[in-house]
């Protein structure tokens, strides 16, 4: 099939997860009902609060919230992409921050731990250690679905365009890009680097983030959808709410054929 | 020295080479004279016009062309990028598409062949085959100057992360490229990748194009420089014209201790 609805939601994560699964179970009945057949959430969907928050609510996968989810695509018979959630790993202090995405059986088919943490220092600006809490992945993740291929990676994953080339390489028409951005980057950096990620792969790419204030920074929240063109499909407003737009796996080869800029790569002058 | 005025030119190269060195001439005496210390010009800056015009006007390097640029040089002691000419190959029947950097000594301090060449078919567009003509390049160019280290790239290569990923990871902190970009890709393709080289590598990006129209397209101009942030810090109206940034590379290195994205790349996880 060429064509498919996805549905990105935009939600404002806090600290009680019982609460946040609530509105996002909502949203997802709401693009659900709306025809969406793939519904994407955003990074960090289940918890945002302080680090001992964090790692109290922390999960194994599967886990209840990952149940909670499974049943939702179940329920709807959806592709469901859960955002992130904090994964607790056994033996170790520190979670991984892990995207699941599941058939609409209701099957995690596909996983993806991320693997470049947001450890900044920004004058001025909102600072951050993920590594404190964190264990990076190191696996990249391209799963199957019943319309195409698709990509998974998280937030500050964005600015790493190796990534994404490589998806690309293995055949992902659509990257998912769940955020927890910053105003004070996402002003200058969300769009601009996920309309390029799209360009230059030539794939949709689908960014579902937080609003609103988060302990560490306010959210940027704008999420999007962009074609593989580089044409911005759909933007949420500054509110929870979703945003629709459709996917057409067809539209992706009209474009790597008229303008074949991966096959005109040249991997033998790249020397690393 | 942390800082320097940098200049792009954007110009409208035609069929006629003496008119057209003649006007860059022009160009490059404002430039100067308005205290740039180093001047960039668009790609083809020699000769935009018919296929057999494009063989007959090339030159080998060094030769007339490149000699009339090193005397600028020379005249005004500045570092000047030359754009790219039209390069004829000994026994070849195709060209190389180059760039050519000269200190203010007016020596040539690094080249370039462009490696990615054009080769588009664009629905309802304009096509173009770029390798008709034109013989790619293999190696990356990363050149010292008297203020920092220079990345060398040109036009269509914008669309290869790869490229300015390798030279940024050489220490390039100004990434030059010419271009002579189409109004249909342009439109919405020129800006977001170019701002995106340069926050990906936290380095500036120096873009001079061409303007007007050619044989095969309209040209897009919008010469820009944007810093190490992603901020568009100069942009050329549409005509002939210079305009002016601060390059300071005190700057890039703020930036790239504030949000270490470099550093924080993940080389073992990328299998390409």
């Amino acid at each position: 099939m060429s064509r498919f609805t996805i549905a990105a939601i935009q939600i404002d994560t806090q600290d009680d997860k019982r609460e946040n699964l609530g509105k996002a179970g909502k949203l997802i009945d709401e693009a659900a009902k709306h025809g969406a057949r793939m519904i994407a959430l955003p990074e960090n969907i289940d918890f945002i609060g302080k680090k001992e928050g964090a790692l109290s609510n922390a999960e194994s996968i599967p886990g209840p919230t990952t149940e909670f989810f499974s049943e939702k695509a179940r329920e709807h018979k959806i592709w469901l992409h859960c955002g992130s959630i904090g994964e607790r790993i056994p033996g170790e202090q520190k979670l991984y921050n892990t995207s699941l995405l599941m058939n609409p059986s209701g099957e995690i088919v596909g996983r993806y731990e991320k693997i470049h943490l947001y450890d900044v220092a920004i004058q001025n600006g909102p600072s951050t250690r993920e590594s404190d809490t964190r264990k990076p992945g190191k696996d990249i993740a391209v799963c199957d679905t019943e319309f195409c291929k698709v990509g998974l990676s998280i937030c500050y994953d964005m600015r790493f365009p190796e990534l994404y080339r490589i998806m690309a390489l293995r055949g992902a028409l659509v990257m998912f890009v769940p955020a927890n951005y910053t105003l004070f980057t996402g002003k200058d950096h969300w769009e601009p680097i996920l309309r390029t990620r799209a360009i230059e792969n030539q794939c949709y790419v689908v960014a579902p983030a937080q609003i609103g204030k988060k302990p560490a920074f306010q959210a940027y929240g704008r999420s999007m959808v962009i074609n593989p063109w580089g044409t911005v499909i759909a933007t949420a407003e500054d509110r929870e709410c979703v945003v629709y737009a459709t996917i057409d796996t067809d539209y992706v080869e009209a474009i790597r054929t008229q303008l074949p800029s991966l096959p005109n790569r040249r991997p033998e002058a790249y020397r690393w």
